[in-house]
């Protein structure tokens, strides 16, 4: 594996790449093992990315584990690990990009507001670097998926967006870099969040409401502080009723100090 | 020439590309001359570009000649003409782009603002379709060209921009598709702007201060209405003095309701 603080593409090789933040967990493991099954170049990058993170955020404590990282990217075989530094993606008076003005303002963008334009500014620019055929992302964050998909779509990039499914833990909670922050009773709590989900699958495919499904999910996730339960189409609009296929429930709640997210697509 | 609406690039020859809103004019020519000398296969697209036209401007008079911009393109030997749809291009709630804070907001961005969102918009999605290796553009949009070449940067695209001079008329008015709203009386102020600018050349180069250069040129302004007078350095940031190779100064007057701009590169 090469590990690389600057990257160009002299590639005439297929290429499947996975954009992280790092402190990867089973979850990017899957994201790493279907691009290494399904590109004869697996590059990984590893960027905590400053403008996607608000003032007051956990930018500065946000999980680095590289060792651990490089660790994993070994075992699955990823061929170049790609590490840019701040000063190689940013300038000065730059370019920057606006998340959809709708789309991107909603759910995590409403708490987060500026978050996306962020996380499609990096996408964009490490997508660029990198010309992968095919890129790799989880639905866990379901939002950043769909917003990455219209990217690829408004600006006409000849990229393949392939999600993945959300991993789990063995009490369903859903991975992510954030669950180290959680204590053993926060975990407890958290398992709530994939168990709201299960109950709004049962109750929208037993011809339940979107209403009276989001009552009972609210009800399922009490002492957590909820940031959002929405029930959208793929597209992330508003339904009107229950789509096979094309709806999404997605949960934002706070345990303790920490903010977990999960979703689920039915 | 081959005429399309859509385009897909599956060209292994090099591209060269002229993004235009059409109503072309000797500037143009010179712009596709360079591309079908220095490229196997020249795109020349025309499109009107809405998102870069504010509220209340001329969006909906601009100049369409397309039956004179295909003569030129053919005489020329364009391969391609490319006249998308705004359909094609743009879509619902999308991704969109945001001019540098600083840049995109001065000189014309400042009595347009948005303006150059929509010009960076609409170059980077059509840059993503016809995929040139280069691209060409006059250097009388100075900041256009200046903040495009930003954006090549900025987001890493594998793209040359090439800045091709200024075309003038016999009496030195810059070549403009806007110059056609003139009556001959405005024409004939018109002139006054070369000739502000040649002025401007000849005090700087000779050791004159910015200030006392700009009042000078002002003066030699009088009678038109004045939009800015500028010297600014090639990256469009302010000057302390004179620097060879290294300076621009920009004008923008309005002459009757026309707003003409014009610059020159010492």
């Amino acid at each position: 594996m090469k590990i690389v603080k600057e990257f160009e593409n002299l590639e005439s090789r297929s290429i499947g790449f996975v954009p992280t933040m790092g402190a990867l967990h089973d979850g990017h493991r899957e994201l790493l093992k279907r691009g290494r099954a399904e590109n004869e170049l697996l590059v990984l990058s590893i960027f905590v990315n400053p403008t996607q993170f608000l003032e007051g955020e956990d930018f500065s404590k946000y999980p680095r584990t590289l060792e651990e990282d490089i660790k994993i990217a070994k075992e699955i075989g990823v061929d170049i690990l790609f590490l840019p530094d701040v000063e190689t993606l940013y300038s000065g008076d730059e370019v920057s990009i606006l998340a959809p003005k709708i789309r991107g303002f909603i759910l995590e963008g409403k708490g987060r507001v500026g978050h996306f334009n962020g996380v499609l500014q990096v996408v964009l620019k490490l997508f660029n670097i990198v010309k992968p055929h095919k890129a790799y992302f989880g639905k866990k964050d379901a939002q950043q998926l769909i917003l990455i998909e219209s990217m690829v779509k408004n600006l006409f990039l000849d990229i393949e967006i392939v999600p993945v499914d959300i991993v789990r833990d063995f009490d369903g909670v859903a991975l992510s870099s954030r669950n180290r922050y959680l204590s053993k009773e926060e975990r407890k709590l958290a398992i709530k969040i994939p168990k709201a989900l299960t109950t709004g699958e049962t109750l929208l495919k037993s011809g339940n409401s979107l209403q009276s499904t989001k009552r009972a999910m609210l009800s399922a996730l009490e002492d957590l502080e909820i940031g959002y339960v929405e029930i959208r189409d793929r597209n992330l609009n508003l339904l009107q009723k229950f789509e096979k296929e094309n709806t999404i429930i997605l949960i934002a709640v706070k345990v303790g100090k920490t903010r977990l997210i999960d979703n689920i697509w039915l």
